[in-house]
């Protein structure tokens, strides 16, 4: 089916602790996929407003993560330190590759892309910058977010 | 990891049986997620030329599909008919949903678009207009093409 896109609903906000939520309140994002019917994989159109980011600077570790930049530019944020990304420019994070990444608009403009991410259950994420671990619940159906040595959040 | 476009093969061709290979001889893909490394899903960068289609008409049953237009003007054909996709537009195939498509470029340029595919396993590929059937080889590393009465290819 054609998604159409003035009728796939846009998100923002955040299922982080309170804390954190700041970092990504310029993000909208459209679940195109979902809106479709898929169930395999996740197809999300991101609109992110200047100084907000994707996300806190995490790994996954069961889950592969793809990004391909529409409009504006984005700054990629890894262990090797600050890349721009362009329009036609894509990025992949393989699953279980321990090294932290997030997109940044560091621009005064909004960036657009598309992120793609897999329902691999039994995911974890981890986030070197923070101190925070996810792991799904014991449903699957949602995120557990602790502290590093543990506690809830 | 950025994806270096310059780096990723270009693939043209087919696994079809001969007589269908004509169908997709202006399709020239680029697979950027496994590049990248990723391996519970696929995107493909593809540009299709002037009289090409993306593939046989076909739904597949276990995996589901998302493609986005980039550049260019798509027909996509399913039964509901013919319908134009342009840049900005998306369309998303659910697993198990028995409605044939493919994307035909009747234009006299070149279009782009990226593709989306899990590896959900066991999958099989139905056709309504021609006389083929596949699914996964026995040991899930290739496809089997076969005509509908059973007999291969």
């Amino acid at each position: 089916m054609i998604i159409d896109l003035e009728k796939v609903p846009t998100e923002t906000g955040s299922n982080y602790p309170d804390e954190f939520k700041s970092m990504v309140a310029g993000r909208i994002r459209q679940r195109l996929g979902n809106f479709a019917g898929l169930k395999n994989f996740g197809v999300n159109l991101v609109k992110l407003e200047p100084g907000s980011s994707s996300a806190l600077r995490h790994w996954h570790s069961h889950q592969d993560e793809f990004i391909y930049v529409l409009e504006g530019e984005l700054t990629l944020i890894t262990d090797v330190g600050a890349e721009v990304l362009k329009p036609g420019m894509a990025a992949g994070f393989p699953a279980g590759e321990a090294n932290g990444h997030h997109l940044v608009n560091r621009t005064s403009t909004i960036a657009v892309y598309l992120e793609v991410g897999d329902r691999t259950p039994n995911d974890e994420a981890t986030f070197p910058d923070d101190d925070l671990i996810t792991k799904a619940s014991p449903d699957g159906k949602s995120r557990i977010f602790a502290h590093k040595d543990g506690t809830l959040y």
